[in-house]
Parts: C-alpha cells; sequence; structure tokens
C-alpha cells in the first residue's frame, strides 16, 4: 500500500458537523489490517430512511446482495469493514452477512433487517464475522456524533486520504444537513462507480425520495469517474436520512416531485460530486486529475462513451502521466468509442490550448506552451466533435508507475 | 524505447524461404529514426491478388483509407514506412498517400492503383513522402527474394523483435508456400488487431479467395490478442497472391469452398495464428504471455466478451506481472462483462491448478503450489462457467512499469 498521501488531495478539508439522529465508532476489529481501524458501526435513530446504488457487477459480493434485499424498509445500523470484500465467498459469505448482521442487531436494539453492511478489500478471501463479536457492542455504547474523520479513514483500503464532504441548505424554512464519506481508489468505473460512500441527513425524506435522489444524483458524478475501467463487485452507495430535522419545523417530504425539495436536491447532489472527485483525486498512484469534457456529439450518451474511451485508454493515461500532450492518443480512442465522429470535423484541446483542429495539427499549436501547461496537477482535455448539441464530462486520473506496482503488490 | 529483447520471444526464428512473385528491399528514409531502417518495398509480380482487413476506428489513417479503396483490383507494390502513421493529418495526409503510391509506382513500373500503403508511428504529424523520392527507386532497382527478416525489421516501432512466421503446403500437388510478417507492439486491441501484418503467398488465389481467407483468419487469430484495449488508427493486414506457383502446376482457386483449398487455409490460419502470438508475446514492456479460456459459456460470443474483459483488466493485469494468482480480479473482470455468469458455478484455474470452484475458494487450493506457477512466463488463465458450451481463447500479456515507461515517454 501507498504511504504517501496523493499530491491531488483536497487542502481544505471540512469540519465535519454533526447529524442529529447519527452516531458513529470505529475501531481495529483486525480483519487483515494491522495497527489501523478498519470497522465503522453508524448508529441511526429509529425512523431513519434508506436508500442505495449498487455495483452492475453479474458476480456481487455477499453485502451488496444483503443490502439489495433490505432496502425499502427503515435503517438502524450501518457495518463497514475494510480489509475483506466478502465477495465470492460463497455460502460462507453469506453466513458471515447474516452473522454480522445479527451481531449488529444485539449490539444497537434494532432488527438485523435494518442493519446495513459493506466491505471492502481482498476479494475470494473468507471473512471471519466472528471478529465482530463484542466490538460491535462497544461501539454501539461507544459511538457519539463526531466521529466522521474517523469513520472515513476505517473504511479506506489503497486510499491515501480520508474523504469528506458536507452541506447545509434549507429544506422549508429549517437548516438542514448533509454529510458523506466515500473510499476509492482502484477497481473504478461505472456503473455503479466503483468504491463504498455513505450520506446522511438529518432532513426527513422518504425511501421513495431518498432513491430518486440517489438515482439522478450519481449519474454525472459517482457514474462519471473512472480510475482503470474495472469495476468492482462491492461499489455501494447509501444514503440514509434520520428525519431529525421535523423536530427543527423540516417538513417532511414524501415527493420526489416537491418543489421544496429544489435546493437540496441540488446539495445533494453537490456532495456527491465532491466525494467523486476526491475518489479520482486519489485513484491509485495517481499524479494528475484527469477532466475529460466530449462536446458536439449527437447526443449526451454518445459523449459519455466518447469520454469514457479516452478516459479509460491506458496510452492517452500514460500520455498525461508523461506530461505528454499526446492528441493523437486522442483521436484513437475517440475512433475506437465506436460513436458517430468525423475525424475532419475533429477538435482537441489541453488546459484551454487547442492542439488540432478540423482534422489535423492545429497550425498555431505551440509544442512549448503546451508542454507548459501539461505539468500542472489537473488536466482538461476538451474534444469537440461538431457534430450536434451532446456534451457530457467525466473525471479520471494518469496511469503511473505507482499503480501498477501498487497493484502487481497487493495481496501477497 | 525498449532496448532489450522481451524475454517472450521465440527462440527458433524461421528461415524465411522466397516467394516466387515477391521482392523486398529496405532503407533509412530518416522519416522519425535515426539508425536504422524504416521503409520497406515489396514488389509483386503481375496479376497478384490482393485482399486486406483493417481498423474498425472511426478516425482511421490516411494509408487505411487509401487502401480500403484500392481493393479489388491487383497489387504490384507495397510500401510501409515506420516512424510516423501518417493519421489524423488531414488533406496533408490524404496528398502524402498520394505522393508515395505515385513515387513508388514510378519506381516500380504500375499504376498508383496498384500501390498499396501503410505507416505505424507517431499518430497526428504530417508525414513527408518527399523523402520517398529517390529511395524508392533505388529500392526497386535492389529488391530482392530473400530479405524478409530486413523487411520485418523496418517495420518495427516499440517492437523489441521482428515477428515472421512461415509454412509449406500442398495445392493440389504442388508445394505453395507462405510468408508473413508482423509488427506490434502497443495500442493492440481488436477489431482488427491493432498492427500491420502482410502476408505474401505464391499460391495462385483469386481476390477474393484470399479475402475470405483473411476474415475467417483473422477471428480467431488477430482479433483474439489484446495488449491494452486501445485500437489503433492503423491496424491493417494486408494478404498477397502472386500466383506464381500456378507456373508449378497449383490448380488456379477462384471459389473460397473449393475443397482444394483446406490445407491451405489451415497453414494460412497458422500463419495469423503464430504471427498474432508473436504480437502478443511483444506487448510492450510484457514479461508474461497470458492465454485466457473461458469456457460454459452460454455462446462463443459471450465466451469471446468475457475472456477480453479479463483480458484488458489493468488489475488482472498487474496481479500476473506481480505472480500473484488473484483470482478475486478474475471474478472482478468476468462480473463486469455484462454477459451471462453465475457466480456460484465458476470455476477459475491458473496454470492447470484449480484455486476456485462453485463461486468460493476451491478447499483443496494451496497457495504455495499457485505461487510457483505463477513464475511462468506463459499463464493459462481458464474459466468455467458452467452455463453451456460456448468457448473462446484469447491472448494477451501482463501490465508492467515498463509498459508505463514506454508510453509516459515515447512521443517527447
Amino acid at each position: 500500500m501507498s504511504a504517501s498521501v496523493s499530491p491531488l488531495a483536497p487542502t481544505d478539508v471540512p469540519d465535519m458537523p454533526a447529524i442529529a439522529g447519527v452516531k458513529l465508532a470505529t475501531a481495529a476489529a483486525g480483519i487483515r489490517y494491522k495497527g489501523r481501524t478498519d470497522v465503522l458501526l453508524a448508529v441511526m435513530d429509529k425512523g431513519t430512511a434508506v436508500a442505495g446504488v449498487f455495483t452492475k457487477s453479474k458476480c456481487p459480493s455477499a453485502p451488496v446482495e444483503w443490502c439489495r434485499a433490505k432496502l425499502g424498509r427503515g435503517a438502524r445500523a450501518l457495518v463497514v469493514n475494510s480489509g475483506n470484500a466478502n465477495a465470492f465467498t460463497g455460502k460462507t459469505g453469506r453466513q458471515a452477512t447474516a452473522l454480522t448482521a445479527s451481531i449488529a442487531a444485539k449490539a444497537v436494539g434494532c432488527s438485523a433487517n435494518e442493519v446495513f453492511l459493506a466491505s471492502t478489500g481482498v476479494i475470494g478471501e473468507p471473512l471471519d464475522a466472528t471478529k465482530f463479536d463484542g466490538v460491535l457492542a462497544t461501539l454501539a455504547e461507544t459511538a457519539a456524533p463526531d466521529e466522521w474523520m474517523a469513520a472515513a479513514t476505517a473504511i479506506m483500503t489503497t486510499d491515501t486520504f480520508p474523504k469528506v464532504a458536507t452541506a447545509t441548505v434549507k429544506l422549508g424554512k429549517t437548516k438542514v444537513t448533509i454529510n458523506g464519506m466515500a473510499k476509492g481508489a482502484g477497481m473504478i468505473a461505472p456503473d455503479m462507480a466503483t468504491m463504498l460512500s455513505f450520506v446522511f441527513t438529518d432532513a426527513p425524506l422518504s425511501s421513495a425520495v431518498l432513491q430518486s435522489l440517489l438515482k439522478s444524483g450519481v449519474e454525472d458524478t459517482f457514474n462519471a469517474i473512472t480510475i482503470d475501467s474495472d469495476t468492482s463487485t462491492s461499489d455501494t452507495l447509501l444514503a440514509f436520512a434520520t428525519g431529525a430535522a421535523a423536530d427543527d419545523g423540516a417538513p417532511k417530504i414524501s415527493r420526489a416531485s416537491d418543489p421544496r425539495l429544489k435546493a437540496f436536491a441540488k446539495a445533494f447532489q453537490d456532495v456527491l460530486a465532491n466525494l467523486a472527485e476526491q475518489v479520482a483525486r486519489d485513484g491509485e498512484g495517481a499524479r494528475k486529475l484527469v477532466e475529460v469534457i466530449v462536446e458536439g456529439a449527437t447526443t449526451k450518451n454518445s459523449a459519455r462513451k466518447i469520454a469514457m474511451s479516452i478516459a479509460n485508454s491506458p496510452l492517452v493515461k500514460t500520455a498525461i502521466a508523461g506530461e505528454d500532450a499526446n492528441w493523437g492518443r486522442v483521436v484513437m480512442a475517440v475512433g475506437k468509442a465506436g460513436e458517430p465522429a468525423n475525424r475532419d470535423k475533429l477538435s482537441i484541446s489541453f488546459n484551454g490550448i487547442r492542439v488540432a483542429k478540423s482534422g489535423a495539427r492545429d497550425p498555431s499549436y505551440n509544442e512549448a506552451e503546451v508542454s507548459e501547461v501539461m505539468k500542472n496537477p489537473k488536466i482538461q482535455i476538451k474534444v469537440a466533435l461538431g457534430l450536434g448539441k451532446g456534451r457530457d464530462r467525466v473525471l479520471t486520473c494518469d496511469l503511473t508507475k505507482e499503480y501498477v506496482a501498487i497493484n502487481g503488490d497487493y495481496r501477497s
């Protein structure tokens, strides 16, 4: 695992406020790692609504299957462990989720059906859930409202920094809070961008409203990032709404079309976008944050496919790592996407400097000027197709030797 | 560019026989490289049939467009240059192909429509075709039947060894010969597996027969390899049949269904398979040749998609580089392929040792034993899905720090 923090880590980490109705605690259960926390328990008040979106892998992890089956009811607890993904663990995996939920339910004083689970780490190794015995009971007793950074740290695997985001917004006339956390940092590709993320709010939203917010919110955030084109078996984004702000007068929202939801929906999406960008900023071995913008495509969907083709191209990503504005490789990635594109209408720019237009090198293109901007830690690749009004944006990072080092020496 | 030869290079390089009706010559035209040959001229006798398959990129190179337009007639000359792909070069690119063909036609004494072109190297830089002036005339004069290794060397870019293959087979009662060459070594993914390859035979085949042999021949050879999932703008596979063996009594074949073609078709496919494997063996930075076999899929096409998902996964490829039998990542890649798969029926083996069965770790799996076989330079990953009879096989290589080094410092 990489010891040094990504140079792309945000410099302004927010103070995370409490969310009424949510308490957190972390511990070192010894799942896999030594000398660090690896289990998070979040305890929610009665009446907490829950929603979730998950990996589209055909081989999902046991916790993903567990959560899918439990959606639609309320949530009282969330247990997250790092170090072991409890994926491809067969019957043992299902037993481990049931046992974990049972231990958590007893510790919190709720039904196992109100316990949500997420696991991240190595695939294919049995998860010894008996390690949670005792640990979760202690965590339930010590859980506190202000443990957000500790929580975000406990769920890390190869992440080099904890990822949190917060927003406050008015719902009706009442101030409500949204807190989120996420972990990356490899095996990141839609859909659903692979990682774990948990968002909490005190807003009184129904599960259906929360699910609707999640579904529309991920489209241009977590589903618009990719690290390495690999889709995890464990991708999980859960949102919890305790409804505690109703005590302060916040209106209960039970329809996604409720106009009072508008500002909240925007703030919610901003939190998702913030976390998703942090995941891209902490891609394994990342030294550059890469924003790919495709415009002039026939449709937004077509623009997304082309942007993803560029963002997933090893040759584009290694060129960025080498600070080389190799727009020829961008052309290659446009060409292989299989979407409508006319070579002779294509324009490409790096960080605002156009290097190619009308299917050939831009005559005014100055290599030295471009070389200079390629040193920036953030690189924007903009491709104008000149065909229509379809536009999209995805985030990724460069592909460095460190990525190979991290992933060639992860399990052993 | 990597200086040392891939450890996966074949140890037994064949002596390449002459092909009646084909002469070759190479030169250093100074396209881009210093101190090495970078242009190949092949001169074919009158009456030579030609067939070709090309990249499916929506942004193909100028030579690809040239060749596509010239198919269906005969061929008298092939000009290949390395160092510059003449791709995304706009009108200048089209002018460069026309000029090159015109210079070659004059040198050889044929029509420009009988000249085939291929370029490989950097994308987006104008190709100065005037550099061929004089050079091609000299090459046409000095062309000789035995320059196969020199030819295969002149077309290399980041390849670490020249790739040739040969076969002799009876057509009717006459011995005919098939010679092929190819270059890789990055931006290799179907369809059409990205590279340049040229195959020559003295068999008297019509263009239609040759095209049919190519089309069916590439499916499980060049279209079944991937280095990095990136599809070149320049992929070109051309086949030439001089027909000279007709003088020795070989029958003229004008229908692909002709039963006399059977042994030839097999030998032809073997040459393609041999060259394709050499391309995988010389993938940029490759230290392991990886054979992915998927069986028990619902269809062959489904097996191909799953095999490609595994072969293109950076996490699987880095694990192989790290000599880690990380079957969890293989599960991930199966899951992300989007094809029918039942986690609980999946079995996975590395070099014959089964590590997972029925959706979980194989109880008899011995880590030390598997670690030992992972040191082999050739790794076979076999996935049994247990659903149907669909089977497929693809070749790839591992993903190493050297790949990143080669591609992070290619253009500059």
